[in-house]
């Protein structure tokens, strides 16, 4: 078949809207008709070059919501008419990962997935005989694409695509560090540096965990607002502090946060999160993605006394099982995501969303096919 | 009264074996003989000058068992004739950190403890009119010495002194890493990172917990014997591996250890360690005692593909209501002293026993009064 897609043919330049041929789905695979798709860092750090194994050409995008359309031989999890997030970190339920109940880290198809291509070791996207990669197993940036069975999660026919896409990435990575990997109890105190979309997320996501303080830390002044739309209790500008940062956040929560979390990528900042847990139990847990080579460091004296440094990836969300109760929790208003999407835009004006992210004017912009 | 003591009277010099002066237990407080003590690297490491926070003259050790003879106003919790194993961290029950349930790290008395002072801010030991200041709360290398009554653990009274005393610290700190702290469960791949005495006991902990395999990492050959005896399944010297150490142990343990346990100091162990966790789930446990101003460092990724990083201090063991526990374990056969108390000194002769630590003689050196 035919389908319109984004085109990224090479890194450092705009994406191209081009019709692109899609082989139908095989054993184990579906098609998916996206109907809708967010615009994450993620995409534009591996268009922008910065990946170093990023693939082109490709069609990116891993952040969509949408309606399956055809099955291949020996799918039985879902079928045509079933609403799906796809997910680039699928849930096999037969691996060592999935099996051992401690991650959600699935390897089932990591190797494939990884070199753009589906589990049998090839593309079903190609252009004028070319092939074009896949990207995350997701490539959602395409009205229709095809996913294996084990990366999409069905959800509720009710809930809004335009929407309920930011689950497939932000918001559940972002409510699901709280959740799934930092456990927040109600009562804690947590600190969240860099309100971004996925900070946001974190503060939600503190809030619909019952912490107390819920403190918000950016260099940018207007995140203040932000962060209290979605449960800050407490907001602090580094720039605006006299002394040690990580002093003034110990003092700010009387001897240390329960729990923090970096969303900011910067190792430097990685660093000022976990000496901002409180000694004896303070967990802090990275999101942020740091630039490549860069490392973290702190005094093994930080650990030895009590203190724990974690990370989480898709926010310790099993896609298949944690995805759906994410769309559930929002459908309920247990946490929010409509003021999240500052603009909708059509598939012509996506690199407009590209540009509206680079210059920090959006939280999320969506693509609506 | 008058107790004979061996005194450091400075740093980088023999200690002293004098009758000192001891003041009686104030409130709060107790008097205790000293039975035996364990000569620990600590000792050593303030011994020689390397503790930029070591106060001279003070009377070392820390690792001791004994009876209580005189109690102060208010002790409720001993009473004289009762067995006692002093502790380094106290557990009040009453503080933040006691009253978290998160934390073994009492703050109770942590100010003046530091100090080398008794709770009251004054010491209880002079020499010839001038005071000499406590060690870690304890300073069990006195035939007497006076302790804050949430600083001792009362114990059976089977107990020989002469083993028990190790478990004032070397065995709780390892055998409480993995119980309390790592929380190994039966199954686990585990891996040990150092076999000095600190490691031995996390051998042996890793075996009571149910491990499959239990790999200890040493640069020293002769610690595969010491290993074995003590639940080692699999020897591993870094010298003898051609290629990277990380990857021979993440190939002899299918993808990575559950549980790594550093018991070096050494801060690139520390890194291997970690790197040496399971993806998803990997716990690394840092034991020893790095070096002042050497930090740890690792790529965010690390953490970000489910890896944690943490640590403990005293094997995450609340002293009064854990250690009797290890005691009952001892007793019971399900974990063994004895083999590793390799000396035994009398009290004249206590310089040799930190000789032959130096020298790496010992497994453990005991000085019985």
């Amino acid at each position: 078949m035919k389908t319109r897609a984004a085109v990224a043919f090479e890194a450092k330049k705009p994406l191209e809207i081009v019709e692109v041929d899609l082989e139908g789905p095989k054993a184990g695979e579906v098609l998916v008709e996206i109907k809708a798709t967010g615009i994450c860092h993620t995409d534009a750090y591996t268009l922008d070059g910065f990946d170093s194994e990023g693939i082109f050409p490709s069609i990116l995008g891993h952040e969509g919501a949408g309606i399956v359309r055809e099955i291949g031989p020996g799918v039985t999890s879902v079928k045509p008419g079933d609403h799906v997030i796809p997910l680039y970190t699928p849930e096999c339920r037969q691996c060592k990962s999935c099996l051992s109940r401690k991650t959600n880290l699935c390897t089932a198809i990591r190797a494939t997935q990884g070199k753009g291509l589906m589990p049998d070791g090839t593309s079903r996207f190609s252009y004028k005989g070319q092939a074009i990669y896949h990207y995350m197993g997701c490539s959602t940036f395409s009205n229709f694409t095809v996913l294996p069975e084990i990366a999409v999660a069905k959800i509720r026919e009710d809930a809004p695509f335009d929407k309920s896409c930011y689950i497939g990435c932000g918001v559940t990575t972002g409510v699901g560090a709280v959740v799934n990997t930092a456990k927040v109890t109600p009562g804690s105190n947590v600190i969240v540096f860099g309100l971004g979309g996925i900070g946001l997320n974190v503060l939600q996501g503190a809030k619909m965990a019952g912490a107390d303080k819920i403190i918000g830390v950016d260099l940018n002044d207007s995140k203040e607002e932000w962060g209290r739309r979605f449960g800050m209790t407490h907001f602090v500008n580094p720039k605006k502090v006299t002394g040690d940062i990580v002093q003034h956040l110990v003092a700010l929560t009387d001897g240390g946060a329960d729990y923090t979390f970096d969303c900011t990528g910067n190792t430097t900042v990685m660093r000022q999160a976990l000496e901002a847990c409180h000694r004896g139990w303070g967990e802090s847990i990275i999101i942020g993605v740091a630039e490549a080579g860069k490392e973290i460091a702190t005094r093994p004296f930080q650990l030895v006394t009590g203190r724990v440094w974690k990370g989480t990836a898709f926010g310790g969300a099993r896609g298949r099982t944690d995805v759906p109760k994410i769309v559930d929790w929002y459908m309920n208003g247990k946490i929010e995501i409509d003021p999240m999407i500052t603009h909708t835009l059509k598939l012509e004006d996506i690199n407009k969303g590209f540009d509206l992210m680079h210059e920090g004017k959006s939280i999320r912009s969506v693509v609506v096919f």
